[in-house]
């Protein structure tokens, strides 16, 4: 494995070795944004295997928690992710990926660039979401086919 | 609580409804950013008080989970994060804040202004952290007295 795994009571902040803290469940936590915008266009999650293959190939893979597999970011919609950078915070329990989207460049289910295409608004006493005008790239139906 | 809380079932994607999924720890993850270069600066956990508190003051609090209590983030420090806008993702499991930082203008309590300092470098067969070339804003050793 291209990283050594962090020891209880390691200093992860102030030393240049890459030792990712994974949680009990095994994981990291992946943001990702653009490479060139740097707009967050989704947030994911990592194991160890997922992190190697990323590393070794330049190419998004993550732990899907809901499908419990590997899960290689584009390999059904096209839309994979070429990693640029990889960044992790202070304590090593969350990595950045710095990502160019290719095929339709969208890395939502909902076929939208980012996942976070809603905003929060205030409306009275609730507070509820506001839709970002761009349109989703692709349609999800036509894609994602059961 | 100027939001809704999620039932089992609901759809969270294509609905206008603020409906936070807290996890089996009642937290959601909190992704930040400056809100003018959109650089992540850091990531950190919200219960739903963490949560309504932050678009009630609009000023961010998190969910310290090392310390397991509500953190008003710069309280201590002085580097208030001034919420400028509120987003959340597909399923609703996150959230991206928008912020200006005040004070020194660092959110890390190593004293950068980002958590994501390092990069990772392949050398060899291993990899490891590359320090960024921006100096720390404050020194954390007179800001966080014991």
């Amino acid at each position: 494995m291209p990283f050594e795994l962090a020891q209880r009571g390691d200093t992860q902040e102030e030393n240049n070795v890459f030792q990712p803290k994974f949680d009990e469940k095994g994981l990291v936590t992946a943001v990702v944004c653009d490479s060139e915008t740097n707009e967050v266009i989704m947030l994911a999650y990592m194991n160890a295997e997922s992190l190697e293959k990323t590393i070794i190939t330049g190419e998004a893979h993550y732990w899907s928690r809901s499908r419990k597999e590997l899960w290689h970011k584009g390999a059904t919609s096209g839309n994979v992710q070429k990693v640029v950078e990889i960044r992790t915070d202070c304590d090593q329990d969350a990595v950045l990926l710095k990502v160019q989207v290719t095929g339709a460049q969208a890395s939502c289910h909902t076929g939208r660039v980012s996942c976070f295409y809603r905003s929060v608004k205030k409306d009275g006493d609730k507070f509820t979401l506001k839709f970002d005008d761009r349109a989703p790239k692709f349609d999800p139906a036509s894609v994602y086919k059961k």
